[in-house]
């Protein structure tokens, strides 16, 4: 399976099994900001090369303040991290939770990280008949029994972020809550929504971000997590010393500062968003509301097509997608995409209407 | 103190420091190879800028079997990681050692990652009257008391290669042996004294590689560890996903297959290091035997101008020494310092002699 490592966008395995050059592959997988790195990646990448014969800066602090600065947060309250993945880790090592709550289906990290420390997690079921939305009746069940609750807002593969109501409720538990806000910024609601700053002096809220998938660099790796400064000592305290390289700490810094960018990406997205949806539905495919930038599909006669057998046609096409049914909740008859331009949706479309032609 | 985050080579407190410009400073406090990263890195830094707009490969296929080739150990017995401190923090986490010996002074990063798992640390003595040198009597004393030896080869600050006797010694007790050879590729004896294709099969043998000092690239973090097949699949389950960067993978690949750079270094090395070390002793500073590309030094007059007064004089002359001090087992009189091309060790000579003449 693609999924080998347990993620998409593994284009190697991808060449591997398919037979065709890396490079060539339409990669619905993994979930890129379509437009690439910011203008600025290419001028530090031929500009500042030199500055990797020096060490990174160990304590971030230039790309720390920037971070700082653009989310009305302390520095103190911020540590950077080797992706959002390497704050997935630390966060889990640093609480040592006994029990944590995750809502289903979601992201596979979560529960790697409190497995790897001998913890245990509990499900908040997402039901599809809500359109995988986290509601206060299903977080209600799960909250007594559980020591963290580690949550997606929004959830990734569903798209959903969770509803206000439902943080408040979350919050007032007095629980230890982490919430990966990694696909948050596609969302133009993000400045009410996300809850990093409140996170910032809370002894009880962790926020989580990356900095890959919106600006479409996670070859560099690169994330934060905002707490409280007593709590970000302690992860630190943890953290590889020179966790994050030198020019992932350039771009961060610089790429923050680009609202041209980050204006054209919204435009885009909720222009292109609803528009392949409805093109996805006109083949009978259901689509789940998303509020970022990929939809979570339900194939309409998986025991005719499922996704492993749509993944391997596609894929054969140089079109990758993510096989759904891998995360705890969800079937065969359910795939990922992310949103991409236009002229890409429209060859993702018409693959797909290929295959699911003359099914019924 | 310029060493805040435990380290030599912190360009921006240094700059903070001394009020100049980090680009300014004459490093003499982290040892790189003073080439500087070799002809591929900006190559690859130009045309392979846009790669990191898809994930690294999680595996590091290519890279790894770069270094397996280059070493002649499998693949399946190679993990690289995030900088060789990565996978110190690795080794001792998968190993969880109650008591770990190390052979003072030595790298601070061994200590910190046996504390972070709760394990404590031992000390071999290595004595100044022996040049540092690890002897069979000192680790005699101390291999009873440790499930683990945790030892630089060579070691750092000294600078010595372990005697090979002495490393049979330690292999024969069937104690877990980790070897940090992150400056061995500055020894013209590397082929014959690294242990790197016995940890590969063996069960109680760990060797950890840098990549960065060897080819100038600390700012892009990169290392690996050679070890059992059985150990590496339990390292790679504790680490984080996609922990070496894209363009990490995509310079390690380049640069082992450069051996142009790798004899101009050891010619010139074999050259400098002798006549470096005699324009110090001419101004009465101790110089220590070294198998690489950093010394000892001991200031002939501590109590008239020890270490910190040296280090504060030079830094705000734009030269960085390392306080050795800092190290356990050694005093005020010690500092450690790179070597460097004939030019800046003059320099360097010129700077010490102005400090040191007129105190007797």
């Amino acid at each position: 399976m693609l999924e080998r490592y347990g993620h998409g966008g593994d284009l190697l395995t991808a060449a591997e099994t398919f037979g065709l050059s890396a490079k060539t592959f339409l990669d619905y997988s993994s979930n890129m900001n379509p437009f690439g790195p910011p203008a600025a990646v290419k001028t530090i990448f031929e500009e500042r090369w030199a500055d990797i014969a020096a060490y990174p800066d160990p304590a971030v602090r230039e790309l720390r303040q920037q971070i700082a600065d653009r989310y009305g947060v302390p520095a103190e309250s911020v540590l950077a991290g080797n992706g959002a993945a390497e704050l997935i880790d630390l966060v889990v090592r640093v609480l040592q939770p006994k029990v944590t709550a995750l809502a289903r289906p979601c992201f596979v990290e979560y529960e790697e990280a409190v497995h790897k420390i001998g913890g245990s997690a509990i499900d908040i079921r997402l039901r599809e008949e809500e359109d995988f939305e986290l509601s206060e009746a299903a977080l209600s069940e799960a909250i007594e029994g559980a020591d963290l609750l580690f949550l997606g807002h929004p959830n990734n593969p569903t798209g959903r972020l969770i509803p206000q109501s439902v943080l408040a409720k979350a919050a007032a538990s007095g629980k230890r809550i982490v919430l990966d806000e990694a696909f948050i910024d596609f969302s133009p609601e993000e400045e009410e929504r996300s809850m990093i700053r409140q996170a910032a002096v809370s002894e009880t809220l962790f926020v989580i971000r990356s900095m890959t998938k919106f600006f479409a660099i996670p070859g560099i790796r690169l994330g934060f997590i905002v707490a409280h400064p007593d709590w970000i000592a302690k992860l630190r305290a943890l953290q590889v010393a020179w966790s994050v390289n030198t020019i992932a700490q350039l771009i961060g810094t610089e790429v923050l500062a680009d609202r041209d960018y980050a204006r054209q990406t919204l435009e885009w997205l909720l222009a292109e968003r609803p528009r392949l949806a409805s093109r996805l539905e006109a083949l009978g495919i259901k689509t789940y509301p998303s509020d970022t930038n990929y939809m979570l599909l339900r194939l309409p006669h998986p025991e005719k097509l499922d996704v492993k057998q749509l993944q391997r046609k596609l894929g054969g096409r140089g079109v990758l997608i993510r096989d759904a049914s891998l995360f705890k909740g969800l079937d065969r008859a359910y795939l990922r995409i992310a949103i991409k331009l236009r002229g890409d949706n429209e060859r993702l479309v018409s693959e797909l209407e290929r295959e699911l032609n003359g099914l019924q």
